[in-house]
């Protein structure tokens, strides 16, 4: 497959995978904003939900060799920090 | 994109796909076929899960422009027959 269109489709791929993981993210700042508020305990499971849903698409990259297996890490552990820090903070309160 | 280029990375991802449903139809398989032997409670859980990962495969897969949405609700129904299948044999234990 020609280097060029393999780009473009794995720039694709990348491009999805991290819209896909800002949705995720958004989901975690919202949170976070509203820490002073009750906690909706389906909250976390709705995370996890997703968390899992983007592991399954990243893992569904790499083995297409849209993605390299490093960014999809990268990808996951930056939200999971994120998803720590919520913890803590709901933790804390 | 070339056709034939798009048809290659659409025919691996297809058959990935497939083969992912395939593994899901196994669990399903086993699971009737110790149908005499206790249920194990999670198994229902784990069918779930495995399909909602499938699912996410797909939709990825779709909106990435790989696999026609018609070609993934087929895979994803012919599993829901069996586990539906599987559901009713189940409870009429």
């Amino acid at each position: 497959m020609s280097i060029k269109v393999m780009t473009s489709q794995a720039e694709k791929a990348y491009t999805l995978l991290q819209s896909d993981a800002e949705k995720i993210r958004k989901l975690i700042e919202v949170q976070l904003e509203n820490l002073t508020m009750p906690q909706c305990p389906l909250y976390e499971e709705v995370l996890d939900t997703r968390m899992f849903g983007l592991s399954r698409e990243i893992d569904f990259a790499v083995r297409l060799g849209l993605v390299e297996e490093e960014q999809g890490k990268q990808i996951l552990s930056e939200l999971e920090r994120r998803l720590a820090d919520l913890h803590d903070l709901t933790v804390q309160r």
